[in-house]
């Protein structure tokens, strides 16, 4: 995709525990980055076992998904930030590349 | 990612507030797409403050985050429509390549 | 993007109703990944009408989005098994690249 009227931006979305989740948001706010989203309802899979969303007795079991968008600039430290916490817990992140409309409100 | 067997689209990705989303939904509509998928139990941050999904006394301040897949004669009539809602709102796109084994679906 | 400290692998996304999302784990298995991501609270429409999720006395009408990472040489086997799938079904699927930085989590 060649888009000359979009910008080009980083993608990084990552699914960790519940408990684990306001951690990421500090690593985005601390690499510079001012927004994100955040999915619930997330289950899954990984190495570590079965993680159930929605949990009743014990929500910190429960995944989230936290998506945020960065200039190429803040890529680097939000991931150096983001993987030794990933490497610590059973998270996973995946990086992809996406364009976007307004650049400047991702700055 | 070269596969033949796919065919390349584009995916856009809308968050926006709740009450946005049936605007959004006639938009994909009006672009001459036919499918759309949305996902509720969003929150986040952007530079207009926080929105926290699932709010229970006041549904118009949920996030949705709605997707549709559009091949490339459909994109500009889409964004077109899209822009000015987003820039009129809190509202984000996220616009990225993606490939689906059954084109004719999507058009 | 080309960063040299992930590692690029195929993401699979499949939307597709509640009910038939054990097979889709299924298929994620036999193809010899371990790991996936599922998102409920999802709604959408395609060309075989209206699908609204979380209903609440019909728990097979949901819709769910099951979200895998693979290596390139698992990729075939699994599309393979979702085709058919996907074709007997209102299901349809979004490959796309990302990176991530534990590939060997992944295989």
């Amino acid at each position: 995709m060649n888009r000359t009227d979009l910008t080009r931006m980083t993608k990084v979305e990552v699914i960790i525990v519940g408990a684990d989740a306001p951690t990421v948001l500090d690593l985005i706010r601390d690499a510079g980055d001012t927004g994100w989203t955040s999915v619930s309802g997330i289950s899954g899979l990984g190495h570590h076992g079965h993680h159930q969303g929605r949990l009743l007795f014990n929500q910190q079991a429960t995944l989230e998904m936290i998506i945020t968008v960065v200039p190429d600039d803040k890529v680097d430290a939000l991931l150096a930030g983001l993987r030794p916490l990933l490497a610590a817990t059973s998270g996973v992140m995946f990086v992809s590349d996406t364009w976007v409309s307004r650049p400047t409100y991702f700055t």
